[in-house]
């Protein structure tokens, strides 16, 4: 009898729950007429008082056997699936997949980054001076390598630490790429110098310490020139797509997303690269993902593992650090490569099969 | 008379809520029934089979306007609320406040702990010669210290460490306690030495590496003595919960809490002191909860503050490690404070009227 | 025998130890005569090359029974202590300690934050309308608080989120703080707005996401006004004093520390309060330590017992987020205490003796 | 002048370089021969009385310029490298690679892990029902799969969630792996019950948990069967080596290291998965280093750039859980591929070339 009892009842459960349903899509429907009123008047949608007051009326007829929280949070969940559908066009991200299935690629330099074919940004941590910068220039000319990188403003814990050369950096890290027919890729810390920075850099970095300056970030929107955003320190892998979202939802819709190790209690390597945020990200936006291996490690001995794998897991590209003579770089001196250990690497990398081959950039 | 139509809209969605509300409410009452049945029968509340079956069904009736998604999303959230019905009784943990309102006390050699006057834990790090611990019996004496801490059994990183004295340092504290008057707390690591123990300790200390060792868990819930439960390094509140539940659902309802701080990036402090911890475990929990000052912090040089901050938040007590010749102690030699430093720091906490008037123990 | 040698050696090493400490000072000194020519001239006082050789010379010529990498690793700490000779002048942070003993105390609205007294901040997250802005106001107004904060710019992670008034709230607030005889505390976010804002606002609040936004720090370290600085998100100790040093440097000395949470794995805070670096900051700098209890917390229902921990571990103030009707706030709106529940908080503040007794501010 | 006082002054400093290090190499002689006077006696060869003597007489004696701290500082680590000398033979772990350059190669069921070919571990999260593991070992077997996982003993955050069928689960999946010629890894949560388990399992797991329950160690430590060794939530790497040191140092050599995602504050994974430790881990070790890719990223939806990263990385293996019907699994239901899944996801990592053809196992 049991039995018989349990299906009775069963039977009377799935009655129930269509009967809900059926309410629960006539509500949706009035909540949507509600949205549209609003909107025609402009009022915001989302009314506070309004969603208290509905509780407190369903609260004092509550029958029971559900308990008052859970009558509050049932109905919290159904006036919040009802606003889903009046803030549709809001709620997807530019930067969502959801919005735009295409990968975005973006081309700089002949270099198509997000087009399938990985790419290597490499160059020192800081722009020193001319005989570096050459030095450099030729080493990575030798590799093919397209997209030159190097700090002009470097944004350093310590106020007396060497803080870069400034514009006088950039003009530098210009010359130099001109010269080894290459693309530059150089941070801007200052919301005011953005503007400024169009006529040196084709790719406009914003470092990790400045992935929430919403202030750059907009500006930074406001250009039309690629942009390489860098996962904060302790940023989610959601903030980073807000924060990328702030710059295309200026209109500059060219926005590289970077994963660059996070913050942990480990300290066998500098930051720890967070591998999974890579596939994560090219599941939920089509912008394109790079790793930048130096800073996410900070240990030159493993470079080269970690390059495979970014590539491995669907990485657009890596950035490493090269430096002619690391020892006296002016910062982060540990963790550059010098030259021939960069060509050590690049060999390893494509002896991998990670790297399609690449000639020398031909010399202007 | 958009005003007038948002009007009847309003009532009109209020008059639905009622309706939802009524079916929920007949459901609930179903389900509970279903939940009896099987209780009768003996079978698993919970049927993911018949839940895919509802859901897949209620889909296949959606006339929309919300997704697919959404309609899953609700009705999950209606499913569980109704199986938080059928296992109401299961649901709140014996550890909760919502179990017991009053708190927890216990008694150990006269001293309640829990019972509104704070407690200090006092002792070596390890147990390691008779002069040692007679020196610290002696000199904690001095200041009306009841409870005696000492590690005979010491979990450490290398197996190349001193691991503590054993079963000889047990018997070893055991002297030193009656001869001074005092109460021994001192950590066990193995649960078949847990039967063992209870002959010379008075309060079994389980560490933070072994908070989710759950065999010893089990046996510290068989016994009947006092157990002195530590976070894990990394565990969350709600697991150190869970992990005393494991010993109180046994039968053993005298379990301490003690916060000892957390693994993070910051390394000023050997760990960081989730302060917030204390009144949360206190607010979810009716046992008491006490405060490691010397492992969260590991820096000699804020024990003070960090006491006073430990009582003003509500803890119930303190362990703070004492050794007579910290520089040459076998383990965690920098963080110990000598006896001229702990008799400060008594008199300093004293002072800011956090401790009440401490009497020396009568020597027997 | 063996007794008699072992003394023997001992001996010889007492008078080797000597010898080695002799060769070392006599070499400091000749650093410290390098380092004032170089000084003279105007070079840069380390020099890489110059010891990369002499470690190469010293491995060519190492006798053993030390391996190269340590005789490398022993100099190299040799070379070190010289350098911080070198540069004794320079290493001593203006916020240290060392370079001032004394506690800085910075008096706004005639209250000395700093200065022995906790200092309570209080209003809400975010301005938002006139009738908010004076309810507020005229609430803290009963309680003596002097110090009115509440945010025009709203660093936000979403870009659709409300990003605050800006200039207008900016106007709001001074508004309703000179009505009640308040001082204003209120964020910056952009190094352009700094000057503009000297007009409105009494102390620059530079947020957790802008601590390592140096050109914020700068621009501020070139005005002469308070700056309450807090904490990044993920940043060590260390760090936040380096963020301080940037303004200091500039010649701002008026710097507020607050501690305001990190970022951890545990959820059931916002953030994880990390109560250790107010002693830490206080022993290591003169500035003023403010710990935020809202957002460390990010609890209503803790807050009471965190505050009487935060004065209690020597915190110079606190920062309480407080509006007229939290459940409508445009940010934060779960965390804001409303005005009677802030009546009931400072009630327990002041029933436990932490705080002084306030009197009402006159009203002008 | 000032140049050539420069190179003069320069002259000078080489001569004290070699006098020092010709003192230290005299020094280091002397310490060794302690070293074996004290081995002779079975004395402890640190004596921090001895070396607090000797600082004591240094600062004594200093002469400056080096403030007294600089002078304790430079003999701490002239001491601590002396002391390296005498214990020379203790320091290297014997899980080091510098105890053994070759990498160990654990043989299971034919399978040889650690021998240059990647291997598949793979089955449910725990043993449920005959006809559960019947499905599983059928479904594998048709991949190749040699190395059947399966939890009997389950230690869960809550006494209440289902434990595991225990020694009936070990039979079980004895019995499954043996129908379709697998060998079985499963993991074991008691010390006591070490000697027992080596009828049923192949390899020993000791889960993330257990990595410090040192107790579970040293038993696994005394018994001869393969161990493979998980990470602890919040381990370092150097913690994870000398847990395995625990295990080796016992005589079972072989232990098979297992990276399983670290906890950190980023909730879009599980764990966050620590892809640095393996080429760490592979260079420091000679032992073979898996990945468990589904505790460490919790999401199905990765599995497939996850594993090629593992496997780029240079892993010698995955853990991969496979269900015949996760959605009603008693533990991970959401995590575990079905058998469909399973199949596409073998497929994609052969196309992608990281693993060998694998034929279908012959059943017996």
């Amino acid at each position: 009898m049991t039995r018989e009892r349990l299906e009775e009842i069963r039977a009377q459960l799935d009655e129930i729950n269509l009967e809900i349903l059926e309410l629960l899509s006539r509500r949706a429907e009035l909540v949507q007429e509600i949205g549209d009123l609003k909107k025609r008047k402009g009022t915001e949608r989302f009314d506070p008082i309004r969603e208290k007051e509905m509780l407190d009326r369903l609260v004092a007829a509550n029958p029971g056997p559900f308990d008052d929280s859970t009558v509050r949070h049932l109905f919290k969940q159904i006036f919040q699936a009802s606003l889903g559908l009046m803030e549709e066009e809001k709620k997807e991200l530019l930067v969502s997949r959801k919005k735009r299935t295409e990968d975005t690629v973006i081309e700089v330099n002949g270099v198509r980054i997000g087009g399938g074919q990985p790419v290597i940004i490499a160059g020192p941590c800081s722009v020193e001076t001319p005989e570096q910068m050459d030095a450099v220039g030729a080493g990575l000319q030798q590799h093919g390598i397209l997209l030159l990188r190097g700090g002009a403003y470097k944004p350093r814990t310590s106020p007396y630490d060497f803080q870069g050369l400034g514009k006088k950096g950039l003009e530098l890290i210009r010359k130099t790429a001109d010269k080894y027919g290459m693309a530059v890729v150089s941070e801007i810390v200052s919301p005011s110098d953005i503007e400024m920075s169009l006529e040196y850099v084709d790719v406009i970095q914003i470092g990790a310490r400045n992935m929430q300056n919403f202030e750059l970030l907009k500006e930074a929107g406001n250009v039309r020139k690629p942009v390489l955003l860098k996962r904060g320190m302790s940023a989610t892998i959601e903030e980073l797509l807000f924060a990328a979202e702030y710059i295309v939802s200026r209109g500059n819709t060219e926005v590289i997303l970077c994963e660059r190790g996070i913050r942990t209690y480990e300290k066998a390597t500098r930051n720890t690269l967070d591998i999974s945020a890579v596939p994560i990200l090219k599941q939920e936006s089509h912008l394109p993902v790079i790793v930048d291996i130096t800073h996410s490690t900070g240990r030159k001995d493993i470079l080269l593992p970690i390059a495979k794998a970014a590539l491995a897991v669907g990485a657009d590209g890596l950035i490493v650090e090269v430096h002619p003579e690391p020892s006296v770089a002016l910062s982060d001196a540990k963790q550059q490569l010098n030259l021939p250990q960069f060509a050590q690497w690049m060999e390893g990398l494509k002896a991998s099969g990670y790297l399609p081959k690449q000639e020398p950039v031909p010399v202007k």
